[in-house]
């Protein structure tokens, strides 16, 4: 070992993966995006691949005393699709590798493949291999999608222009309200194994934090539109943090409205019990694994006219404004982005 | 849960996979070849893509007491890269997921990466993705590499003939005798910790065991040559396991003798040492690394022109004589796929 040590949260993920990448200069024609956006570019021929990956671990992104195995495999291939649909492209194949301790049962194996079974059938992907292995404590869960895109398609995190109009899909904060939902049933399980969680009276919250759902409709919309988004991401850490994503890779700024921001009744209700702030779990919550994506104005008149539900949520500006959130009384905060998990 | 618990280690590995997937079926067009070999094929026009996926945990896959950090990058990449080749493709591109405890600081884990780093230049692949994320405890990595190949070069496993001369690249059993090595010393350590461990003596297995290579050079000359192999994989787990492996998927048997397999003095001189007979660690070792495949006799007389040590250590037969090992006396010995770790 060297004589310097630094602490990994003193970095946090960004500035690591920067840190321990940025000297990979990639070699191979084919190579046409490494890594920085949602998954990587490929070229075969006139078809471009995209690659994502993610690692789920229990203890860390899940916890099985409120998440059942069926719905951990859906949504462990849910939030990889979800990458693949962020560059424009059409998921076609997923590997999944799972490392599990004696405590799992084979059968309880088969419904965490049931939940990925479900995921491939609905997103028409196709499971192409993987590696399963022995943990010594555990559940661990390795996803890798691939999909293709004509090249002309792929959208980039680093394509927004000043005056681009800013734009989310569905409702945002209901993910992580529904993970304060569960992790209070969890506690007062705890303390009273006789109670029965009431879930019921959050259906939708819960809902979107156990079965997110990626959005194919989206992409096709954009095809059949003839719409090329000038830059997309998916919303997995929450709004603030992707917008500073794609604003810090656009060289952009960008000022988005919080009356415009798209917060459903039970998101703003939960809020308010829990003495939260709904425009804070909608800025910040993450896991609604929604698409966040920048048009040139000259598209607006297409998207408006489309049966799915996106919000107009503000404009792309330049650089030097910086990132901003516009209150009713015409306020300026800065947008900060903050991991609350 | 279900009422019924089947443990995963009545079923073991191959089982349990064949279990979990076999009803999972291929939608899409482009997956030309899912679960079941080294690595999927993705047709992509004329050329296909190969995906091949691998997690590796501490404590099970690897010891750190004494795998140094840069050799384990190194060797994590190898492995997956090895069984690009073993498709018969060249491997373009890598993903690398790890999970870290705050045991790791940020220069152990660019150590780590200095290995990867190593590894994707001397096999001429790019990095293009990865996640990076915590863990309660230990490493965890999951590698995905992805590899072209001619849409008529693909080799599987399942394409070996009555007649076929059956081919191995290198050695055996010096990565096993590696590993036997390095456990050694790490007991005689645990138990006076001022013991200086000496491994100088047996340097090639040691370092079969740390830092082993995949074989590009057979792959480029089997295509300079106009060779292609009826069926090949590469040796991760023995090579009685992968020939049961060829022989199964083939619909063949197969017949080897002993008096073939390619074994090295240290592996020999450490085996009688250890009290172990040298022959099953060739046949049950596992890790080696080396590519194991068949040819036509027509072919015989191009291997035997290579610089590339290949050894012919025997011929595919009808099924129906199953898979045995034949002694120098000329006695068969059924061969018995033996998982030693």
């Amino acid at each position: 070992m060297t004589e310097k040590r630094t602490e990994i949260r003193d970095l946090g993920e960004f500035a690591l993966i920067e840190r321990l990448t940025n000297d990979f200069k990639s070699k191979n024609k084919s190579t046409i995006k490494s890594i920085g956006d949602d998954a990587a570019v490929i070229d075969y021929n006139d078809k471009q691949m995209v690659v994502s990956t993610d690692m789920l671990l229990e203890g860390i992104h899940f916890d099985l005393s409120y998440m059942p195995l069926k719905h951990l495999g859906y949504k462990a291939v849910v939030i990889n699709l979800s990458d693949i649909f962020a560059m424009n492209a059409i998921p076609k194949q997923i590997t999944v590798s799972i490392a599990i301790s004696n405590r799992f049962s084979v059968e309880a194996l088969e419904i965490f493949y049931s939940g990925v079974k479900e995921a491939c059938k609905k997103y028409n992907v196709d499971l192409v291999g993987g590696d399963t292995t022995s943990s010594l404590k555990g559940l661990i869960i390795s996803i890798t999608a691939l999909g293709k895109v004509n090249k002309e398609d792929v959208v980039y995190r680093n394509g927004a222009k000043e005056g681009d109009l800013i734009c989310v899909t569905g409702d945002l904060g209901a993910a992580y309200l529904g993970f304060q939902v569960l992790n209070r049933e969890k506690q007062v399980y705890q303390e009273n194994p006789n109670s029965q969680p009431d879930l019921t009276k959050h259906k939708y919250l819960v809902g979107r934090q156990l079965k997110p759902e990626a959005k194919p409709e989206l992409i096709s919309y954009f095809k059949d539109y003839e719409i090329l988004p000038t830059s997309m991401i998916d919303i997995s850490d929450g709004l603030s943090s992707e917008l500073m994503h794609i604003s810090k890779q656009s060289k952009v700024g960008c000022k988005i409205y919080d009356a415009n921001l798209p917060i459903s009744k039970d998101v703003f209700d939960l809020a308010i019990e829990l003495n939260m702030d709904p425009m804070m779990c909608a800025l910040n919550g993450g896991e609604d694994y929604e698409l966040l994506f920048t048009i040139n104005p000259k598209d607006e008149y297409k998207i408006n006219e489309t049966e799915i539900d996106v919000s107009f949520i503000g404009e792309i500006v330049k650089a030097e404004e910086g990132c901003n959130i516009i209150t009713a009384s015409n306020n300026a905060h800065k947008l900060v982005a903050q991991a609350w998990k």
